[in-house]
């Protein structure tokens, strides 16, 4: 908030974004080369904000209830090269560097791993680090 | 509701997603030739089983409040031809063939032709149909 309140942000590209009943909006962030959709996430106006001014994904967590600089604890930082509206202006689309190559908290490069195959959910996509290695929950040793 | 109840539809995979407070989850529509996103509605339950079974994009209009069949007004149709869930489980994201190449009531390819450039948003996709000549608003004929 102090950054906000010390340097205030343009208005007006914000305000034409439909927030819902949450002040939130969801945010899909792609590989800017392949096209893979890597996640799916949610932003408030000061992380979509802070989002454009930085060049690198920023996202509001629901669960912890605060902004989320995706990549402060793994280092899988999503530089942002191009932000996309949709008609209902109330979806976000982010074209990003996925640095390190890993988007999802499970190690896979994308969120989107499973596939529906004959009624069940199929993991397709390898795990390229394990998740206590990015994470360091065992101080940095891969579990 | 005839359809579900004549023909029970298979449970354990719908069961593993984390609809929301109003049972639904976000869909992100993506043209599974060239990875551009198209759009994204959202699914309940019974939206989701559809689209499985009869391999075509069935929303949930939250404005309508009901079942959309991608299509039924338009003629473009989204022909499913993978699904795949997120790490989260509430988030889907379903590959599709665009029919008439257009996704957006605007008449243009994808629902986020607009891109941030200098704190604006700039419309950067044509409109390839007028959506009076897609939607026959005016007999049919494009205004």
């Amino acid at each position: 908030m102090q950054d906000t309140a010390s340097n205030p942000l343009p208005e007006d590209w914000l305000d034409a974004i439909k927030w819902d009943d949450q002040g939130l909006v969801p945010a899909i962030a792609q590989d800017a080369a392949s096209g893979d959709i890597l996640m799916m996430a949610w932003m408030n106006r000061e992380a979509l904000a802070l989002t454009a001014r930085e060049q690198r994904a920023i996202y509001w967590s629901r669960s912890r209830g605060k902004l989320w600089r995706k990549g402060e604890s793994s280092g899988h930082v999503q530089q942002v090269s191009e932000i996309r509206l949709d008609c209902d202006a109330d979806v976000i689309v982010l074209k990003v560097d996925q640095l390190g190559g890993i988007a999802c908290h499970t190690g896979r490069r994308s969120c989107f791993y499973r596939r529906l195959e004959d009624g069940q959910w199929v993991s397709v996509e390898p795990v390229l680090k394990d998740p206590d290695a990015i994470y360091g929950d065992s101080g940095g040793t891969s579990s």
